[in-house]
């Protein structure tokens, strides 16, 4: 079979790389992204969202893909600047990535939404598949440490995400956009992308309504576990300090439980998974080809599950 | 004598190039500049202020001297993307310059007033004078033309200066900063710049109480006009169509009126001004030694004034 609304849940990097090849592999209209937004914050008074960036500039194929954030070929200038003003430059943005922000900012303040703002920005970038933030309120991400509670962006940059985790939570009375509640109406397969569960996918889960939504669809995880280390980021020392686990695919499967249908892992860890179908393939993505082939596989997969019971 | 206290009103790029040489001519602590901020407005949803960027920018040494606005070398990758979004893009902003709106924007919503605000840019720039914008409130010149009722940077820019000028009025009911009134009270000089009377100088001296003040000092302007043609700008045309007469350095003088007690011309124009003191001299300045040479004639002209009647 294949499928005909695709709703695709992602934080950053990791998830924008599976969501390339998924662009690639799904004819655009069919697939809907719903991006994290719970990493959303000021900065330099702009309202900067690098999660809906990343996933955005990686489907206009500008993204940065070896520093892992921004536009490929940005410059600094402003940042310069702003460093001999004496602002904050602990999170650097480029300056074609700062028209991003610039403009996003001028076009909440005109009382555009999220959504709305974020759809303007795609079209600009002549991106078709559909890019939905979780929600159009704000949703903070607090990173609970061994020196205090942070808001994500302030631990994972400014800190480095040396402090410890000890919880996470959510700030804020965030509710869907209604958007995407109805692009899971629609869905006849929802996939977790391989970002961090706890900052990137449950932040999504967590809004009301949307949890029961995703259950009663046939959902697959691609794990961000890689023989028992994440690809990317602060996940298995947060496996470790959340869950008292050592990291492995399995873990993940644990972790979003009866919601899933199936689980697709890097070969070689399907033994960690238990209770579920699994697909064993290649899932560490350097290249777009991999990504394709990735995707492709997912999808493969996905159509092989039955109807959940 | 030399002056103890000085203080210059003025606009953009013409009154620039005097204060360089002034506040070379002049110790920085003795010389207070107030910055015309009717020309202030919103682009990018960014608190744009061109005046006081030009004097910030010329005092620094930074700005683009040929070109006549923003920062010499800027680059303008962020317009580019801006252009790539569909965002505006008749007004343009280099990378570097952007940064001095995006941190007056941020500091502004973060409660700072434009004074403080001004003077942190300052000193980020080590600019050593005293910059003080004419107002912490809004104060919009609006210019009435043939075409309606236009924002100044609306019509100079966007309309580039064509629609016919019928008159020009300030919106807003902005007073004037208590730094701005102190450093009048404190001034034993006041200048005012070769700045376009109408849309520069005017909207500080309609302040409530400023005009007053002045009138208590000395009082030297320096005239926009040379050879019966402004230097830069629409200034010829707005005394065609607003007073009705063709542009001479007498027209400035008779513009300020009672409020001066001298006035520095062109060397040639001396005749055009009627019944009051004088200076013939080189005023048109192309490199920054004829800045410092009619700074210094400016100062040597207004010592040998008298005592106000």
């Amino acid at each position: 079979m294949s499928f005909a609304r695709v709703v695709y849940l992602s934080g950053g990097v990791g998830g924008a790389r599976l969501l390339h090849g998924l662009a690639r592999a799904l004819d655009p209209e069919r697939l809907t992204v719903v991006v994290n937004t719970g990493d959303d914050f000021l900065h330099w008074g702009l309202s900067i969202s690098p999660d809906l960036d990343t996933v955005m500039y990686t489907l206009a194929d500008l993204a940065d893909v070896a520093r892992g954030w921004g536009l490929a070929d940005d410059s600094f200038a402003a940042l310069d600047m702003v460093r001999r003003y004496g602002g904050e430059t602990w999170f650097q943005l480029g300056d074609r990535d700062l028209a991003t922000h610039v403009l996003r900012t001028q076009w909440l303040r005109e009382g555009q939404t999220l959504t709305q703002v974020t759809a303007r920005l795609c079209q600009g970038l002549a991106v078709r598949v559909t890019v939905l933030p979780m929600s159009d309120a704000p949703s903070e991400t607090m990173i609970d440490t061994d020196q205090g509670t942070l808001p994500f962006q302030q631990w994972l940059v400014r800190a480095r995400a040396v402090p410890e985790v000890r919880g996470v939570s959510h700030r804020g009375d965030a509710t869907p956009t209604t958007a995407l509640l109805q692009a899971l109406e629609a869905a006849d397969l929802v996939v977790l992308g391989p970002s961090n569960p706890y900052v990137s996918i449950d932040p999504i889960l967590a809004l009301p309504g949307v949890r029961e939504r995703v259950e009663q669809k046939r959902v697959v995880a691609v794990s961000p576990i890689v023989h028992g280390r994440a690809v990317k980021g602060p996940l298995a020392g947060m496996l470790k300090t959340l869950a008292d686990k050592q990291a492995s695919a399995g873990c993940i499967a644990e972790h979003y439980g009866r919601m899933l249908d199936g689980m697709v892992v890097e070969r070689g860890d399907e033994a960690s998974v238990h209770g579920l179908p699994v697909l064993g393939t290649d899932t560490v993505m350097h290249a777009r080809e991999q990504s394709l082939h990735l995707a492709t596989e997912v999808l493969r997969f996905a159509a092989t599950l039955g109807p959940r019971p």
